[in-house]
């Protein structure tokens, strides 16, 4: 599958980014030596992604590291440490970033001085947190394109693959997967308003891949169902509490009602970290609210009154009783639809 | 409710329409005195919506008869029917539009000839096109209204005001209706994609007007309804079947199946003339495809690869198990979810 992207690649101190701000009008790469401008990637979004965002987030601090051997000695740690609080805080909602920092800081707390050793480890380390995240996506990859029979119509939403993770995706990994076995797998993407990763990130990759892919508008997804053009739907997960809720994207509640009511399998792929055994259930009151704008002002244009009330959770919750089974790198969990 | 706006007036050889491209941006109006100007303005969706297209076309043909006493006795009949032909194959789909013009061309075809007598019988064929509307929509105004409760939550999808007839509207009625009766509905729009008729012009109305209006995406619906925000589902209707099925924009399956999932009603408000005995059911094959670039381009920017395959139905179809009730000009009729 040499086509699948790579969103974040790293090669002898320098980082090779996909701009994703820039797609799918055009393959940009943002490659560069200095830690700020990883920072500056992760702020405009031209890295996004939870995995990916703390895969190039760790080989920042390895570009800081590589700075860091310029300064005096004496300054060495004062000036990695600083550039690893920045790293850190670049987004404050993606919990992998201050994850995959903490990693890293852990690597140089155990170091006795910043020098080219410490460089070469923490650059291993960055590779260990990109390669973990490859093998993890794989194994949901295999255990979910069982899932998915020969030519099966898959439903899915956002963007959950190759250019989100360091490797090729969670529900997009089921269907990369899929399509390597010679399933031919028919994708259906909803564009996924209101910031339309679907329809910019998910059918960009999926066409470079060479797996078949249809965009949709959100709200045609209940028909294509009707018209049976959809065997299953397979979507990421942002958050799953003990009890199986699942927070995603908005929309993921609807297509899980949407599923129920057609009979249609409904799958949710996240690696077990995304599993958080600490919190009971999840309800919407948690959820945060997008940008009015992002509606008012839907593609540069004025889509809507500059004055009108806008209702825009980013999130939405889905409990476990619509849905039949989550896929992750340790096998397949039975959902409340598991009978169905 | 003086703030409702005016699709459509005519007054004395001058037709005015608001230019609705030009929403919600600004309130911009199209003043003419020349049919191929409301041409025009048909073609390129200033004017939209069934009811408001065919008023639209018969003043047009008040104002072609008007050229016509200009032109020497013998030439005007000619011109005349030119013009009709004309006006009346300007929009192909929009059934209303020859509908309309039929009217006017019985009117025409009684005539002995085209004299100012003739005009002032066309100008009142305009008119009473635009007052049967105009009362039509207000009784399916009052008939809805009697659903909505207090303070209701009513969600609705595309826009079916004002804007769109020569009234209140059908769906969009019985919430003006509702809320002239002090029942202070709270209406949720969906945006609409593609062409975002409800953020756009939805909103734009039920603001100018008073009413309180909250705009969604459209894969937000469901999550609404989760939360118990919505009450009922109100929606307009493009054709209705013998058999109930009915066609409208896509997403109205969706927020027909979704009500059901929540158990919440959901209502059908058309004119009588929107039923068809003569067609036994509908399917989805009967249903035309959107040009693909208004997804791959959305407003203006690139939103997804431009080789994107795209299935971007117009319309859905909405079997009559979904619906709970039809409100027409002359009352409710039961649906197939009228026990629930």
């Amino acid at each position: 599958m040499t086509n699948i992207p790579k969103a974040v690649a790293y090669t002898d101190g320098r980082l090779r980014l996909i701009d994703q701000t820039a797609l799918p009008s055009s393959l940009t790469h943002i490659e560069t030596d200095d830690y700020r401008e990883v920072i500056a990637a992760i702020k405009r979004l031209a890295v996004r992604g939870a995995p990916a965002i703390g895969i190039a987030g760790a080989y920042g601090v390895a570009l800081a590291a590589r700075e860091a051997l310029t300064l005096p000695e004496r300054e060495r740690a004062d000036f990695l440490h600083t550039a690893m609080g920045a790293i850190s805080a670049a987004r404050p909602t993606a919990v992998n970033l201050p994850w995959a920092i903490q990693r890293v800081r852990d690597v140089v707390g155990a170091a006795p001085t910043v020098d080219a050793q410490l460089v070469t480890t923490i650059e291993r380390e960055g590779a260990a947190i990109a390669a973990e995240d490859e093998a993890m996506c794989r194994k949901i990859g295999q255990h979910g394109a069982a899932l998915i029979g020969q030519g099966a119509g898959v439903l899915t939403i956002c963007n959950t693959g190759a250019l989100a993770t360091g490797g090729i995706g969670t529900a997009l990994g089921a269907i990369y997967i899929a399509h390597e076995q010679g399933k031919a797998p028919r994708v259906y993407a909803c564009e996924t308003r209101p910031a339309l990763q679907g329809s910019r990130l998910t059918v960009w990759e999926l066409l470079q891949s060479g797996v078949t892919v249809t965009l949709i508008v959100d709200s045609a997804a209940a028909v294509l169902m009707a018209e049976g053009k959809v065997d299953l739907v397979i979507v990421g997960a942002d958050r799953i509490a003990a009890n199986g809720d699942t927070a995603n994207k908005i929309g993921t509640y609807a297509l899980a009602t949407l599923a129920a009511a057609h009979d249609l399998p409904f799958y949710v792929a996240a690696p077990r970290t995304t599993f958080d055994p600490a919190t009971e259930s999840l309800d919407n009151s948690i959820i945060e609210q997008r940008d009015p704008n992002e509606i008012r002002h839907g593609f540069g244009a004025l889509t809507a009154p500059e004055t009108a009330p806008v209702y825009s959770p980013a999130f939405d919750i889905t409990p476990r009783r619509l849905i039949t089974g989550y896929i992750t790198d340790e096998g397949i969990t039975l959902g409340g639809r598991a009978s169905g």
